[in-house]
């Protein structure tokens, strides 16, 4: 875990790192911003030279959308699923052993710790649509280096994944009338 | 406006910049991630090479949290108010002088349109308190270069605000225990 915080103190005087204490955190609901908040904590989380990754569950490999670019340039690892799952994916069976995969690799890493935080984007339909139990889940996250912060974002959070977060915000939409004028998705700001 | 997006054509074809809609977008409510949605916007938006300036009217300008380290290292401009005004200020005229200074600064930014992405962090106080005529920001937004997405974060939208945005969500808190598990706002998450 990196827990330098470049010139708060002189070399000299080796400082005691600040306790911190890891948050699971869950960004739900119907509304826009849920993946775009976990991007805005991994752009403070670099700030501080904390060690992040990402795993995707929605996006393609070959995306390469402005969050890929930065990460790509600031070498922050985003690792998206197989062939990008969603729920219009002609071969289910396929998706479903993508998406328990995936979680494979997530489960090991945030097991292991080396990492600050870990970003499970999108992850909630893995447990929702029942590819992932949601109780592996739960235990995994109970069972990590108690440094470690997770986010985990998308629609359908589980009762018992929200009960045992730390944080849960819901992002309603209030209004969104631009999709209805037919104007497309804003590169830059939606992806 | 840059509208370049590397690697995708080569140089001696040129592209027709795509048409691009500026949305005006208002992330409120009481919950987490309205500022930190902002800034996933950031993140992206420099992913894509988009030129952004963001002014806050809450935070310190000698605040050196995770954002402003890693804008100062991306070469992105924040902003701060004069003195950091909150509404725990000691002295609320000088606090309102100062939000209607910083909104004249942001106002000839968004009339001007240098910028792809502008925000305007923890703005919608200023407009709240009365300091800042809402028609006033709603008159601005109008009348800003077509291209020019405006992002404004903060409790207590007005309506006027919400009527003319393109784009509004609310971050609605669904669980926050930890606070009152006396446990403190974290580095590199909250700030």
């Amino acid at each position: 875990m990196s827990t330098r915080e470049p010139g708060t103190r002189p070399a000299e005087v080796p400082k005691r790192p600040r306790r911190r204490h890891g948050l699971v955190i869950v960004n739900t609901g119907e509304g826009k911003g849920k993946t775009t908040a976990a991007l805005g904590v991994i752009f403070r989380a670099w700030g501080r030279d904390f060690k992040i990754r990402m795993f995707q569950y929605i996006k393609h490999t070959t995306a390469t959308f402005g969050e890929h670019r930065a990460a790509m340039r600031l070498d922050i690892p985003i690792e998206a699923l197989g062939d990008g799952f969603t729920w219009l994916s002609k071969d289910m069976d396929r998706t479903a052993a993508l998406a328990v995969e995936q979680w494979g690799h997530c489960k090991e890493a945030i097991l292991k710790g080396d990492e600050d935080i870990i970003v499970l984007d999108e992850f909630t339909y893995a447990m929702h649509y029942g590819w992932v139990p949601v109780d592996d889940v739960v235990e995994t996250l109970k069972a990590r280096p108690a440094p470690l912060h997770v986010i985990i974002t998308g629609r359908y959070a589980p009762q018992e994944l929200i009960d045992c977060a730390d944080l849960v915000t819901e992002m309603k939409l209030i209004k969104h009338p631009y999709r209805e004028q037919g104007i497309r998705a804003q590169r830059g700001i939606e992806f």
